[in-house]
């Protein structure tokens, strides 16, 4: 087997035409210019707005992503959905590309299901794809799936899918979650990634593995850098400027306002486009988005310049 | 174009093989069981455990339903997905059928989501289905969604698409939102079921067109009389008299406990079955149950007398 994903990965958003079908074609150049920065491709996750997308839209992305030479092993699909045969097909088709991992959401439609419930649900979709490829990372998200990840329940998936069962994204928001996930786990070889750059450095000094960040779309190399430099004596002042960045982020509409940046840095408004129930920033929004960006002297980088920024 | 479907709907409970594949041929008899009680079949709804159901296998059962002979015209299937071209591909499927009406639910990941989105949601689906025999009843269970359907929302779409914005099925738990949106557009031909048959007289009364109720699946006939009889003198009493079996249901997992019931009638444990996330009963619970049904003397209307209790 290869060896585990760490470090950094985008959740990438997903660009639409016109009639809100997906474009592939941009989201291919996205994710060429990501990895070029260094960052893993956590395609479909709640930033690519993969609940927005049927399981055929998602499955001929991934489908013509691989094809146009992106790696599958710097790839963690988001494959967990509400119909469990929904989760066992988008599995099994990602596993059968080889992907690195694929991020797994719980059920979330029904509310205050047991964890007997939600273990059932792992262990069917897990004996179902019966793929010793598999690797799953589990996904808490609880302030949006409203349906979350306990910590019993990750020790019983773990004894019981030693190997299966790779890590989690925590997208909880609360750093005390995380560390006590690699307190309690990581021995295990259970690998956690915070779902924010915000918690990066504490989440490696911790012994995690990295972080899956919305915002990874936006300054990839950036974070990047952190991961490879973290125990540099600069660690601590290039924390504090990804975190000045992403603030100007998470208090606005997240997806919305990164592809408001990506149009305004691409000079292409084709990118401000999200499918309902989303809607994309009103123009004093995005003008005063743009002010910020401005403020701080924030940009994206020029894809161009992705090799000798990644450096 | 046919009369508004009115009265007393059962969102049917979805039984499953061993394989958790949902099984047909039992759907289609209990179908049939519901509809010689006078109800009509809201199939894909929450009780169904509809979301956990793809897209192919709700279409696949929807086929079957009305391949064996069950009236597309007392249906209203749920229609509405987290991604708007599901919404689409089971909507316009639903409406080739010819069916009363589609319960849609509103993309339902992301939360704290505009009005404007959710009107694009609809106004998106409507023109893609392009279908004038379409008529759409807005599903409002925040309790479960978390994303509920506002009344200036209503307001707006039913100025847009009158005649296809046909009512809502309101499974807030409060009598109080469902008799203001009575109020407020029950004039313009905006049909208001309440998602509970405790609420059916209050609703009849104030001019609402009827209830779409988990319960139906155990005491369709009886609510179904109500409905027929709501002006008689003794309203007030079967009223009462369902809203005790309906308490029975309220207090425990909903769609576990109809489950058991019916199984535990038919004498036919195959019933018991739920897909993850949700759980069976236990054996306590399941035994507390019937302890509980026959304390009050309530059992499943016999199947084969069910022509003479509907009346």
């Amino acid at each position: 087997m290869s060896p585990r994903i760490r470090g950094v990965l985008a959740p990438v958003v997903t660009p639409f035409h016109a009639d809100l079908s997906p474009d592939a074609e941009r989201l291919r150049r996205h994710c060429e210019w990501l990895v070029a920065s260094g960052v893993g491709l956590a395609v479909f996750g709640t930033t690519s707005e993969a609940n927005s997308l049927s399981v055929r839209e998602k499955m001929d992305l991934l489908d013509q992503l691989i094809a146009a030479g992106l790696p599958p092993a710097r790839m963690m699909p988001g494959t967990g959905c509400c119909s469990i045969t929904d989760s066992i097909a988008l599995t099994a088709h990602a596993v059968r590309h080889g992907v690195a991992g694929c991020l797994m959401l719980p059920p979330f439609y029904y509310k205050g299901v047991s964890d007997e419930g939600l273990y059932r649900t792992f262990a069917t979709i897990i004996d179902a794809v019966g793929d010793k490829r598999l690797r799953i990372y589990l996904y808490h998200i609880p302030p949006v799936a409203q349906v979350g990840i306990s910590h019993s329940l990750i020790e019983r998936l773990l004894k019981d899918f030693p190997g299966v069962i790779a890590g989690i994204k925590d997208s909880s928001g609360d750093w005390a979650n995380s560390q006590r996930m690699v307190e309690q786990f990581a021995s295990s070889g259970f690998d956690v990634f915070v779902g924010s750059e915000t918690f990066l450095l504490a989440n490696l000094r911790a012994g995690g593995a990295g972080c899956i960040s919305a915002t990874a779309n936006v300054q990839p190399a950036a974070i990047q850098h952190l991961f490879l430099d973290w125990q540099s004596a600069g660690a601590e002042t290039a924390q504090a400027k990804l975190d000045t960045v992403r603030a100007i982020f998470q208090r606005r509409p997240m997806i919305a306002t990164l592809k408001q940046a990506i149009a305004h840095q691409r000079s292409d408004p084709e990118w401000t486009r999200v499918r309902p129930p989303l809607t994309e920033l009103d123009p004093a929004a995005a003008a005063e988005l743009l002010a910020r960006m401005a403020a701080i002297g924030f940009s994206l980088p020029d894809p161009a310049r992705t090799a000798e920024l990644a450096g």
